[in-house]
């Protein structure tokens, strides 16, 4: 049976679909993410193993890694010394001597190609409401070429060591000290000043220097080597904050697994396409083409140049920040395009896909309204409003070239809502 | 002659007073303040006396200073030293041993009651573009019971002497260290991330710490007394910054002094009533009756609690901040009571009756139009719109108990345009 939307989730008793989506939203709505340590992604990532590199999107194949991906896949087992040469990865990809993940099996998630490697720092994120824990790893910099976004060469290189073995000690550090930073009351705040803590994190970066301040000010005292280069380079990095926002998100959403519920626990793509998870579907993807796109480029770059190779910080709109939120953040329209009224119009169009209304993420503009949370499947195929997402956009060749609006792709919402028909129906 | 408004400006030539207007306007879009040092009151502000205590609001005589501002006289002659008792403070005053001077005579602004005493430090505020100075004293710090809101107890005298001794010392040598900061773009960034700089500074306040941040981290290394204990006060205080936007306002409105100019270049009050300036009309003060409120009051507190004991912090409205920006500072909504919608409004209502559009401060929900600027007298009384302005509220017995928005009284619009037409009809 096929109801109207083109898909069988019809067949299911609607009461038993909203209490399920009730609890998973009460759930999302209880998260309350904390970032307690930074740790080496091989230390502390559930079954990483020496040789692992790990990307975004719903896992695939070797061969099906292409571009930009495959590029940065590449760079990640040089920069771990997986391999010596370029064709000695692609060697070792091939024989499966180095092995590939997807972020999301190991608790994490990755921006853009969302490179991880054994070596590199991540954040620990603590969601202290369920217990579950997420991570993410380091932002590089503000440089366009960046291994999240396909380009590995000496300057990469180097930006990456930097962050292994200075940078981010000295925030593990700060953060132990610390004893925890709350990141929901933040990232709270942060919405109230400009935020909407995916594609723009200017407060949250500086909130969160804020948060350990004290820490930092004992070290620079106590003479921990590098706080000093440490504390300017995160004072200088208005992007800092998105791996903590990324990480918060993942803990949060992480936390939504329930029987039976039709909202949407993770998006994410790779160079194949979007995909999308279910909390009443446990770890299966449900995939389409990839997004669809609007966007403004930096100067110099046109649309043929754009690619897609991975990008899992969507999670953020998962729980109901970036493009759930953008109406905080108008400023983006200078990064990303657009104007006031189109961000205002997107925001409030999210109300009709969610299932409600964020208690902690509020729009000063919207009068303090919660922010719209929990996407819910069959919303999404019924009223045809696609989620939307704000997102860096890679380059043909490498590196960030602009910054945009996406959209998920219909086709996943349709094969999560068949999937789920299969599941439940006969229940 | 009396013009349709009242007044008898209209004998004026026009295309003299738009020039005139063009050029006062022009004068305080270039302005460029920078704070460039803190040091007592005494030693910088021009003219500046041991036994002088300056207040907010047009100059008055000791008699008629009555309630909270009279009360912040008193306790300003205390905390200096200049009478041991309440009874001798007066006998000071009454006597003139004890001299009271208004602070925009003496280049400086108040909050409030605007307190100045000699051995006060005050932020050193250079206009780079036209060669003159601004000053402002330093925020006492969250607590409701504040000198400038008319208390002075053993609670406030601590504080206070804790800025002297502590907090000033440290900010002016990371100023100094810094070799200053450029307010105009840090003000521009805040109105980014949800600020106006008058009724709301958190992003400011962060903005600035991170500008003075490298000096600070230095000063630990080289254990200056103090440094951490400032640098989290300053990191908890989100109202640190508005002494900064005033004093760069001061800096600012005072480069405006144009030959023929009906722009407004001073709004203030005192407990008899609001007062403006002129461009065009040099030093003169034109007086009307306090200003027309609505307001939010914290809880326990009452209307006709309400009083009035000096502002001068609508500076920050004369050079296109505060209520001209509030549409940046949506999360005000909280803070001092109306919505969204209605703050808005307001804001969009400030074109009515300004010369231009700022070049530097935008307003993000505007598309970046730049701020209301440069409020024009013939405007306000053609219109019959009159400047909005957000400020803290006073409480009859001292103490903050609120925050809301004022109108200027129209009564001070017309004294000025009958001064301006009997000054300039003769030309």
């Amino acid at each position: 049976m096929v109801n109207a939307a083109g898909t069988r989730a019809g067949t299911v008793d609607s009461t038993f679909i909203d209490a399920a989506n009730e609890k998973a939203f009460a759930r999302l709505d209880a998260a309350d993410p904390w970032v307690v340590d930074v740790a080496p992604a091989g230390d502390v990532l559930p079954g990483y193993r020496a040789n692992l590199v790990l990307t975004s999107g719903a896992p695939m194949e070797w061969a099906e890694y292409v571009g930009g991906q495959r590029e940065a896949l590449i760079g990640g087992a040089l920069f771990e010394g997986l391999a010596a040469t370029r064709e000695e990865a692609i060697a070792g990809f091939d024989s499966g001597e180095i092995e590939i993940g997807a972020c999301h099996d190991y608790a994490a998630v990755g921006s853009l190609a969302g490179i991880y490697t054994a070596s590199m720092p991540v954040f620990v994120v603590e969601n202290r409401a369920h217990g579950n824990i997420g991570f993410c790893n380091f932002y590089e910099g503000k440089e366009p070429r960046r291994l999240n976004y396909g380009c590995y060469d000496e300057g990469v290189h180097q930006r990456l060591l930097h962050v292994n073995t200075v940078l981010a000690p000295v925030v593990g550090e700060a953060i132990r000290r610390t004893e925890g930073v709350a990141l929901k009351p933040l990232i709270a705040r942060a919405l109230r000043m400009g935020d909407e803590v995916h594609s723009r994190n200017a407060a949250a970066s500086i909130l969160f220097n804020r948060e350990i301040l004290p820490a930092i000010l004992d070290m620079v005292r106590d003479d921990v080597p590098g706080v000093q280069e440490s504390m300017l380079h995160l004072a200088e990095n208005d992007y800092f904050f998105l791996r903590l926002s990324m990480a918060a998100a993942k803990a949060s959403a992480d936390a939504m697994i329930v029987e039976g519920s039709t909202l949407v626990s993770a998006m994410a793509f790779s160079c194949r396409g979007f995909a999308i998870k279910l909390a009443g579907l446990g770890d299966q993807w449900f995939e389409g083409p990839p997004p669809i796109h609007q966007g403004k480029l930096f100067k110099g770059h046109t649309e043929d140049e754009i690619t897609w190779m991975g990008g899992e910080s969507p999670i953020t709109e998962t729980v109901g920040l970036g493009g759930f939120a953008q109406a905080c953040a108008l400023s983006l329209q200078d990064y990303q395009g657009g104007s006031p009224d189109v961000m205002i119009e997107r925001n409030r169009e999210m109300y009709e896909i969610t299932h409600g209304e964020n208690g902690t993420y509020r729009i000063p503009l919207f009068s303090f309204q919660g922010t719209p949370t929990g996407v819910d499947a069959r919303k999404v195929l019924d009223k045809g409003i696609l989620p939307v997402m704000d997102v860096g956009l890679a380059g043909r060749d490498g590196g960030q070239i602009g910054a945009g609006v996406i959209r998920a792709p219909r086709e996943c919402f349709e094969q999560a809502m068949n999937a789920y028909a299969e599941r439940y129906e006969s229940r």
